[in-house]
């Protein structure tokens, strides 16, 4: 997962000290009630515009009607159908129409998905070095992309803040992410009324995301940056407060707004500077989507907590601090209290109904072979000390049955 | 105190819902260790650069060296002398030499007044509406600015990453603030290691300074802002904690680093996003400044605490969070526990070294009915109801005796 936005520089990774850092996220955010119609202002009077989508819930919610509205004296050209985990092969059929249309500006009208597909599509389009692939398979520079702006109708990936995008290749299951300044949106309308239609399982999936956000930027070895810890566990706070009450009454506008923000802030940069970043748990996650489709949010809550039990003496301090800030676990020996910040996490989980292990997802024990077999081969390393290898990966899928 | 990064709509003053908001801040923060040299990779290559700083005290602590070696192939001229509550008769000097050199970039090496006065020259050198003493006096929209980078020597005003700026105009005894994004900095470089060589004085002002940013978009009536509640508490725990590890140790590197992050975060638009804000603390230290100089951080620790007396019953449910949250202060009635919160925060500022009654600062009484008549003839009514007008100025200023 590239963090653009907020470059680190490791100095040495034991070092206490908070990191030199850079800086900048120059996203407009415009929240709130009834703001969709005020993407009239932000998009050029004199664009050519392909509006992005996905399944089509976008026409039953009423937002694809606001937006057709505002946007009555644009030239605007549709692409619907962008699945969730979006594909590559999509994309590229999107490239495409942007080409032969010359498509000068998109706009995404929907959740992280729609906006990841729209970002690879932005940088695509003008890609120059070869096959787009490359941007996601080799890190291949992003030298320039179309500009993008953003209607979010689901908070969880915080792609509305960020220049993160994750695209699946389903023609050979690989699931890969790109980061770039380039495909920052210039503007991302929030409307909280759109957590209104969403189902459970978008919101409870939307909460873990955002939760998972936090904890690979938060839950590493400790360094001393204190303003960054505390906006985190802010943000942990207020999911963990937010989420049940979103579940519990899609109307309550101001737990929507409130969690609609909290995941915007979960991944925009902010909670990043200076600190050291872990991301193993999404690498790992994401291979699950890979093989068997299983959404996002729901991969992170497989892993994770396998990733802490795996990582409790090198995340000791951050473990213990998490436990006792956020879950108010103070009492036993260090390990105890490790055990019980684990399975109090994983409560939290399954509170908002999402399972935690790979039976209940009836993933078969080969699938663990291969993920193994996949770093194995390509050796990556990975956490914040790039110290988990394919060794590690197998322990922690494991541990999750 | 203008908030423009952060443009917040009140729909209703007793809304207890988030308000919805637009929130945009581009400006590139590069912060750590050795990060001054970088200066040349910011400024662009052809550019006439105009150096501003302060009294010259970058002279001695190396810092003026670090930036003219960097920027030896640069076009410099150089533009000293920019005093404290920097005046606009200075500013107006700068402009001249501005336009007469054909500068097209302004580089501010120094703390919050020299920024200050950088982004007021920046606006007045292309201010096309006739005088721009209009900018300040008459809220004058500044249509375009000259580009601004900032070397930032002294962490306090935040002034670093948002577009807000205050000036004095000595002759008239006035001293007036403008917000603009077109004046916000193109990138700002944050060395903490700027702090090990500043006076006792000048962190503790900054302490209280950035404490009370904090509490000016905090401490206001009720909103249902949980995230912007808990990132506001973030960063006044911190500034307890490490403020004082400053003023014990000033080469204590990880406490300057994460004072001078506290100090940018206190008033970037973020914790303003959605919520109500005050200002009436500023607006009343701003006269104290005007009629005898007073350092501004100790101005606001003056004020505040009159301020939070007279609107204990507004700011009811704020104040208990705050005492609660912040100093542990859970026992008693309400008035009690109020009482005690107020009592904790004068202590905490004195503890620091700064005083907080107008008696020490040897404020005649004449001072209070001057500036109870000048509220009286503008008719300003502060406060974010906008329910403070020169009657409760003058009980807030004689509160603090």
């Amino acid at each position: 997962m590239a963090q653009e936005l907020s470059k680190s520089h490791f100095i040495n990774l034991k070092q206490r000290t908070m990191y030199n850092f850079e800086y900048q996220n120059p996203v407009k955010i415009i929240f709130g009630k009834n703001t969709i119609p005020t993407v009239a202002k932000e998009v050029p009077t004199d664009a050519k515009i392909l509006l992005t989508y996905g399944g089509g819930s976008i026409k039953k919610t009423g937002v694809y009607d606001q937006v057709k509205n505002a946007l009555k004296d644009f030239k605007i050209i549709e692409f619907g159908g962008i699945e969730p985990n979006p594909h590559y092969e999509t994309c590229m059929k999107a490239v495409e129409i942007v080409k032969s249309e010359n498509i000068d500006f998109l706009l995404s009208v929907g959740g992280g998905s729609v906006l990841d597909a729209t970002k690879f599509i932005a940088a695509a389009a003008l890609f120059e070095d070869g096959d787009p692939w490359k941007i996601l398979s080799e890190k291949a520079e992003v030298k320039a992309a179309l500009p993008i702006g953003a209607i979010l109708t689901l908070p969880a990936t915080g792609s509305e803040m960020n220049g993160n995008s994750v695209i699946s290749r389903v023609s050979i299951q690989e699931k890969k992410a790109f980061g770039s300044s380039k495909v920052l949106p210039q503007f991302s309308i929030l409307d909280p009324e759109c957590v209104f239609t969403l189902p459970d399982k978008q919101i409870a999936n939307g909460v873990v995301d955002a939760f998972i956000h936090v904890m690979e930027q938060y839950l590493t070895f400790d360094v001393n940056s204190p303003i960054q810890d505390r906006f985190a566990e802010s943000i942990l706070t207020t999911l963990i407060e937010e989420g049940p009450k979103v579940l519990a009454n899609r109307k309550d506008y101001e737990a929507a707004a409130n969690f609609m923000w909290s995941a915007t802030m979960a991944l925009n940069g902010l909670i990043a500077t200076g600190v050291p970043q872990d991301w193993a748990t999404h690498a790992i996650g994401h291979e699950l989507t890979a093989f068997h489709g299983i959404d996002h949010g729901r991969t992170l809550a497989i892993v994770f907590p396998g990733m802490m039990n795996l990582k409790r003496k090198n995340k000791k301090e951050k473990i213990l601090q998490y436990g006792k800030r956020i879950w108010g676990i103070t009492e036993g020996t260090d390990d105890e209290r490790i055990d019980k910040t684990i399975a109090t996490t994983i409560e939290f989980f399954e509170s908002l109904g999402v399972p935690t292990t790979l039976t209940e997802y009836n993933v078969p024990a080969e699938t663990v072979e291969k993920i193994t077999e996949r770093f194995k081969t390509n050796g990556y390393k990975l956490g914040e000390k790039r110290d988990i290898d394919y060794r590690e990966i197998e322990m922690i899928l494991n541990d999750r049955w």
